[in-house]
């Protein structure tokens, strides 16, 4: 197994150097932190977990790394994950990686600097150097919602299959034969799973499978108007549409209003995963999928604290239901 | 003025537990916490400031603590403080206050063990011990968009007067002369300053001076459901209803569907001070007071980078816009 002196000589910097990076000090120069972090990740390397743990005071903090606070699932979350905390006599720090990569790495090298006993993470993508030091620092960490491939940490999130098939299911019932999907970003598990699933599912339910329909924006208001606008510019006639996350639905429902104006946008039938406060509201109401954001904040705070205490966490998904928001027969 | 062992006199411990309380560190009993808190409270201690700041290295962190970060106004002002934050080379850790005062607590307890260069804080009421002694180390701190009586920091808000201003001409251009109001918290200084100016402009507007058409909630959509029901209850008619903000404007629009019915409901206009993203979507669609979330937090990085660097920071009210969405007329 590797030790700190092979990550300090593969890194080629003084062993001090490789100590004060890996245990998130920041008196350390770019250029060293860098060098130091991909070393660990190429060597895989552990820390020495018992040998750190005397060394690191306990701090009762957690850290908790969303990808978008203005997300509502995500601030669902948040507060559910702090409220248990509490209870377990922890506070929580929140960071928001704004769905960038890079947001999230300067986030996780600010909790490293920190002092905190674990960290509840909602991935953007893949295995970073950041991320990669952070594992290897030994400090407890369980993934909500978003998992990244390969890294064996606890996953506590929706069960995406589950709600995607009451999705599909409510679709049928309601006739629907030409459906607009609109997803998220396929390096997203989330939506790389939501997708798959739909995909999965939609020839059992009779739902046209014609590529032109299909579209994906970022998981926000801003890009999924954009794929909603790219799937109308196709001409190809649907009578619903299908939104992969709240904001994305959000941001369908402003295109279809935008380009088709309010009668002719009311006269297609939207349905969402995740429910949003204001769908009851919207006309013709919106139907959803609840993704239960507060269970798993609280999930996972539970698992966290396990791995704290060395008891296993073996994750868990959480399952949907479905808000049938339908009108009786519009059409 | 007061030194740390005035307050170690006062408080009846050692000078090393006074200074380990006041340093915010975890090694201390509740007890001799609250009573060095308190004392210190009591005599107006101030840290050294020059000699603290030669100990406190710089993390380039900022802690920003809000009252609630389901509320979309506070995610939205986190999400600007943070990408305003990066442009100074800092990182933001944000904590949720759940608008409870005791909660608030915690968090200044648990910012003041973590290492941060400066506190974002929109506070629940009035001066805590453990506010006393945030103020007494010495931490540069700003108030965002509520601020507590009596405490000596720059805010950074919006202009509540001149959003309700806003709010009562729209109102008399509507022709509404009997209005229900649904307020927050007079102990919130931004449910304080709503109420005030409401009360203080309505006669002028020509707007109804009945009390049974005021009430308050607790600024989440709970409360503000409740209170719209407790007016319905007094049977005197209204043909518009005012939110103080966003999340009590939602649980106005429950509250009637629920009492009235859809139909019935959406005979009444409804008026927010907050801007959300459905209220353009509503039946009929919400008109609303543009409270500039994203200026206040990007000012308040601002303001907070500046007082950091020991450069003064007035503090400013931040101007509000107004969304008319009304139909033309319906009644």
């Amino acid at each position: 197994m590797a030790t700190i002196k092979d990550v300090a000589a593969r890194a080629g910097v003084a062993l001090g150097t490789a100590s004060r990076v890996l245990s998130g000090s920041s008196q350390t120069s770019a250029d060293s932190r860098s060098r130091v972090l991909a070393a660990a990740a190429e060597l895989g390397y552990i820390a020495n977990g018992p040998a750190r743990s005397l060394r690191r005071a306990r701090t009762d903090v957690l850290g908790l790394l969303v990808s978008d606070i203005r997300n509502p699932f995500f601030s669902e979350l948040a507060h559910a994950a702090e409220q248990e905390a509490r209870h377990h006599g922890y506070t929580v720090l929140l960071a928001n990686a704004n769905e960038d990569a890079e947001q999230a790495d300067a986030y996780l090298q600010t909790f490293a600097g920190q002092r905190i006993d674990g960290l509840l993470f909602s991935p953007q993508s893949t295995v970073s150097p950041q991320l990669a030091a952070t594992l290897a620092s030994g400090l407890p960490l369980v993934f909500l919602n978003r998992r990244i491939e390969g890294v064996d940490a606890p996953l506590y999130g929706t069960d995406n299959a589950q709600g995607v098939e009451q999705v599909l299911a409510w679709l049928r019932s309601r006739g629907h034969h030409d459906v607009a999907f609109v997803g998220g970003p396929d390096t997203i598990s989330t939506g790389a799973e939501r997708r798959a699933a739909y995909l999965a599912g939609r020839q059992a339910h009779g739902i046209n499978t014609d590529e032109r329909l299909l579209d994906a924006g970022d998981f926000l208001a801003g890009g999924a108007a954009e794929a909603m606008s790219r799937i109308l510019d196709h001409d190809v006639p649907f009578t619903a549409v299908f939104g992969a996350n709240g904001l994305t639905t959000l941001g369908v429902v402003r295109a279809l209003r935008e380009r088709l104006g309010a009668e002719r946008a009311a006269r297609i039938e939207i349905v969402s995963f995740d429910d949003l406060d204001w769908f009851e509201f919207a006309s013709p109401p919106i139907s959803a999928v609840r993704n239960d954001a507060s269970s798993i904040g609280r999930l996972g705070v539970r698992g966290l604290v396990d791995l704290i205490a060395g008891r296993p966490a073996p994750g868990r998904r959480v399952p949907t239901t479905f808000a049938d928001r339908a009108l009786p027969a519009v059409r």
